[in-house]
């Protein structure tokens, strides 16, 4: 690994192809629990908290070079706390917006994926509400302040435990004296499996943790866009809270890391 | 990581931090699980220990630079087994009491933070003994004897595993010898996310597995004290059992530790 | 390990046990949750996606010396982008077919042991279907461009993964300079468990998730020459689908991984 | 860790330890998810195989300097196999009689503290078979030939696991050029958590997965002194079977090793 060669294609293609991976194991997940006649119908919530915690496992593997964002709330929280994005990836404007415009982008397209891959069960009659809780969150209680509050808070435990675990910065650090940075980099990828599932297992009671701007706007947009028989509405009254959250949530996390830290 | 440099101020603010993220994941898979309108509404108990489990795995490694106690039955027992609570962090009066405090306010911390993630629904109506199972443990037959012996053993298996893993003590393993050492500590966050989640399957069923003053008292005051809608009694007559039982439990694993090893 | 010294006859039995120890865990999931009378009957589809994911890690570990491919998927997926099967065993044509021929009689011989295993229970009425679902997957909605493309899709996040995660040539690295490298190479077996457990969660609601020929076509053919009591049909019409989508998910990764890596 | 000086009292110690870990752990959760009014009740198959995962990755963390079989199959089947018990303890006659000696003292021992953890649900009325269900094994279709064929080959993929991933010898390889070794040392613990609870899903639907002699033995034992409200039988005629069956198989599996290895 060059961690100095970089470049902007890379990072964006990096950036694009983890959240692709990741929306198109969590967005499948929820198909398979909501829609009719799958195998996992009816699977229940643990079913969904494995898929998106296992999905963005895959996605950090798969944009490992670029420090497996994902999520733009991970971007500017790592910003907001004077931190590279990634070894060799300093957090400037040009990168930052090229890390989030790749999280979108790859969002959509991890989308369009699942819907692929379960087009025919898309195509069976259902609750539009179920099929638009497969690309989108949604609270059960609607109440913005509250709901905010609910995606703020997730999302703040989310980026505070990536920037304290560090597993971002792996590179740097080789020396005998760092042994503990290094052991917890080595686990990063599965501790992140176990974190997202219990982010949603604890958290994700009122809104669906969405914790992450990009996986909710992406695959709403696709919904949107998408012929999607018996769709529905996308919900856009509620949609500036699942972004809105995550960004106030991960700016938080970054400021609390750069005063105590 | 310079291990000889954690300040009292670094201290109480690890340990504080650790038990806020435990207490918050923790007090809130419960909230999901037994309060009416969540997305994991009657989810089971696999995932109220799934939820327990990753908040210590997210505790730990939040609060890695004290070793990432957050518990004091795991305090008083590595105090007892005549170890050192973290590298660089002797077991003296003053540090063991900063643990402490720090532990206790943490978890109050971390359950007003849950209580506000799950506002709405603790508005809603139901019985009082969910409300206050989500923040404190209860027995299912209630017998303070045998509640105690229950809480103390499911306290030795997990402070007896804290002591023999070696975990807390990583950065002054570093030789080719020790290797075995390194192995352990390195998979250290995710053992014991296995290790609490095993606990709570296996020792749960009869009192709701406290096996940690801290995470009992914490919430429980933080109950009697929230404007909590028709909350109902915070059962102080209970609550002296998951305090000394888990004391009891990490004591007798320290002088266990002390003896054989 | 003596990477330079695998045989032809130690390529064949590493992938042969690795696929057998794969399937017998793997057939034995499914015959667990379907077939009448056990122990862990109407189990669900989280306990069989588990089964699957953790047979996977026990083949890997077992067939570690030939990288633990057990899967012409992957086997082609590597061979078209252009990277070795494993330390010191080059895709050479003889090396390419020896891996997809032990694969292919592992996964039979893994399926004759599951069969045995579970033999009291196939001897019970049910189903026929049922029967034939512990040995091979079918689909929910029958329509073979559309079982075509997930199965397509979801064996591409598999060797895009395998790809990715460069757990297939650790031996090669072993400088300061890559412990990137080397770290995900760690988790590798415990990571493969988790995406093939999430692969199962997120895209298998529509076809079971064959994502290997071997594990499709190798119990199959055991479905069809065993004396399985009121077996019914071995649904040749179907089988095709689960060869010819993986492969061609696995080819597309390895172009995607030759072009852009 | 010195290699060297594990004295017959520290390997009976040793091992006595970890198998009570993991029988605590292990009766612990079928109780949990078997006796009347446990907060666990109903937890179904899943729950169980988790926790006896957990079970023996805790004993193996407490047993390390042992090499943490726990299990007379695992002790006979590396002896078959011609390999050390563990570093520095060599498969005498003495040194496997401890071993096996002190597993099934310490399986009982757990069997009497999972029994006190959960006395008051013990004295609860219920099916007899339910209690013995929580200390030992038995099948779901009696046919003692059919029985112990399932629990040899359950047992021969756990055994041959052990010895193919290399985790019991780790101390003895440190160079660069064995990396592989190391990292499959590295995730043992968590490794054969997932194994064991993998077994359980797929192997462990007829006869309740023993794969232990002294794990069916020890509480049996315990099951038939102690003076447990309503008890029934201990089953005697069915106890031969998860001796013999675990035997055969770790047996089975030693001579793979030695003839292919």
């Amino acid at each position: 690994m060059n961690v100095l060669a970089v470049s902007p294609a890379g990072i964006f293609g990096s950036e694009f192809l983890g959240t692709m991976l990741l929306i198109v194991l969590g967005v499948g997940v929820v198909a398979n629990a909501l829609l009719p006649k799958t195998k996992g119908h009816d699977g229940g919530w643990q079913m969904i908290d494995w898929g998106w915690g296992i999905g963005v496992m895959v996605g950090v593997f798969a944009a490992y070079r670029t420090g497996g964002h994902l999520n733009p709330a991970v971007t500017l929280g790592l910003t907001v706390a004077g931190v590279d994005l990634a070894p060799g990836i300093p957090a400037t404007f040009a990168n930052v917006s090229l890390y989030i415009g790749a999280q979108l982008l790859g969002a959509m397209a991890g989308a369009v994926l699942a819907w692929l891959v379960y087009k025919q069960h898309y195509d069976l009659e259902c609750d539009p509400s179920l099929k638009l809780g497969t690309f989108a969150t949604g609270p059960q209680i609607r109440n913005y302040g509250w709901n905010l509050l609910t995606e703020t808070i997730a999302t703040y435990v989310l980026v505070i435990w990536v920037l304290l675990s560090g597993y971002t910065n792996v590179a740097k650090i080789t020396t005998a004296d760092n042994i503990q940075e290094i052991s917890g980099s080595l686990i990063g990828p599965l501790g992140v499996t176990f974190l997202i599932m219990g982010i949603g297992n604890s958290l994700g009671g009122p809104t669906g943790y969405a914790i992450n701007p990009a996986r909710d706007l992406g695959p709403r947009i696709v919904h949107a866009l998408l012929p999607i028989k018996g769709k529905g509405s996308s919900d856009w009254a509620y949609s500036w809270v699942p972004i809105l959250g995550p960004i106030l949530g991960g700016v938080l996390a970054g400021l609390t890391y750069l005063i105590f830290w």
